[in-house]
């Protein structure tokens, strides 16, 4: 049965953030997936300190920004304060799988497609103009003021669609997402994206527990749903 | 200088809400334009007892299904349970206007584009799927759980871009919604929508005030923005 909508992690998931952020960091005179890695590996932390209920939710500029600093500060970095801010914004500008935007656009003739990302509306539009992900709408953190996989995240996303959590699908290549999707109800697609960290990649290779659909790519998807 | 987000009213300005809600009455049995005339002569009372602080906010399927209800029994209509139900999703299946399209492919070339409108995401979703309007996100009403010309609608739709007010623009056919978004702000759009209330229509049909720009449609706006 196919779902009503589609929701979909985005970083990873239907963009190659590590190829895009190591050329942005290269571009700025840095070693680029040295940078890139590192900035990654802030992330989840940082995430935690919000959802722990240590911080308030505040949009992910703002944490990419303070992880920037950290990460220039541990491998011992010079960047000026611009050139900082200009960098944070190439988590705006990351470029699709190459089975992203036609998977998206076969997807999108019969199912509403939307990011539930913890990306905030303002990077999420950025993202999808620079990409061509031919969202129905933005979806995801900054409705519930909360970062996956608080449950918020995935239930209010559903509700402003007007669905029921069954009606719809998560889509994503990270386990903890869609375990997470599958407490509140929804279906779940894991999408493999085994290069995501580069060629050393030995976590989300494969689906782990139950999920409804495991695909290659977002074009195999289109075939199945 | 060319606006970095254009935000759309839709019922009126994008989509001609009077012949699709007529259409969708007369197929089920009622006096088509009869009925969409008294239908959204009861939106704005409607939408003041939220704005006054008298009601929470609701998504707008619930008012416009209690206006349905009030409309039938004011003109002394029968219609059964289920009918209600499916007319009042009449409004997530409305036309645009035939340059409404064309206009918002050409503005999205350089523009965000989103809807600020009353609509929830939910109608507002279904709404662009049916019309093709391809806005680059939902933004309006459901973000700040408030009405326009409540402020709020229009300041938290810029901010969810990550703008100021003077970086966008709002399009209306509507003055009072101009107006408002330009206390806020914002830059104005007229677009001129002389038949929306149908033949006799006598209000809003030039701009009033001092607008940014006024034309005579989408097409038009793509042309001088």
């Amino acid at each position: 049965l196919t779902p009503k909508a589609l929701l979909f992690d985005v970083f990873g998931t239907c963009v190659d953030w590590r190829t895009s952020i190591a050329r942005a960091a290269a571009a700025a005179g840095l070693p680029g997936e040295a940078v890139a890695d590192a900035w990654r590996a802030r992330y989840q932390p940082q995430l935690e300190t919000v959802r722990s209920g240590g911080r308030e939710w505040v949009v992910l500029d703002v944490l990419h920004r303070e992880a920037l600093d950290g990460v220039l500060d541990e491998l011992g970095l010079e960047l000026g304060e611009a050139d900082r801010s200009a960098l944070t914004l190439a988590w705006h500008r990351l470029d699709p799988w190459p089975d992203t935007v036609p998977g998206l656009a076969r997807l999108k003739e019969r199912c509403i497609i939307a990011p539930c990302s913890n990306g905030h509306i303002a990077q999420s539009v950025n993202l999808a103009r620079h990409a061509g992900l031919p969202w129905d709408a933005i979806l995801g953190a900054e409705l519930a003021h909360a970062y996956k996989p608080d449950p918020r995240v995935y239930l209010q996303s559903v509700a402003a669609l007007g669905l029921e959590p069954g009606e719809a699908m998560m889509v994503a290549a990270h386990n903890a997402d869609l375990r997470a999707a599958a407490e509140c109800g929804l279906r779940t697609a894991f999408v493999a994206r085994p290069r995501e960290h580069g060629p050393g990649q030995r976590s989300d290779l494969r689906a782990e527990g139950e999920v409804d659909v495991e695909v290659a790519d977002l074009v195999a998807l289109a075939d199945v749903v």
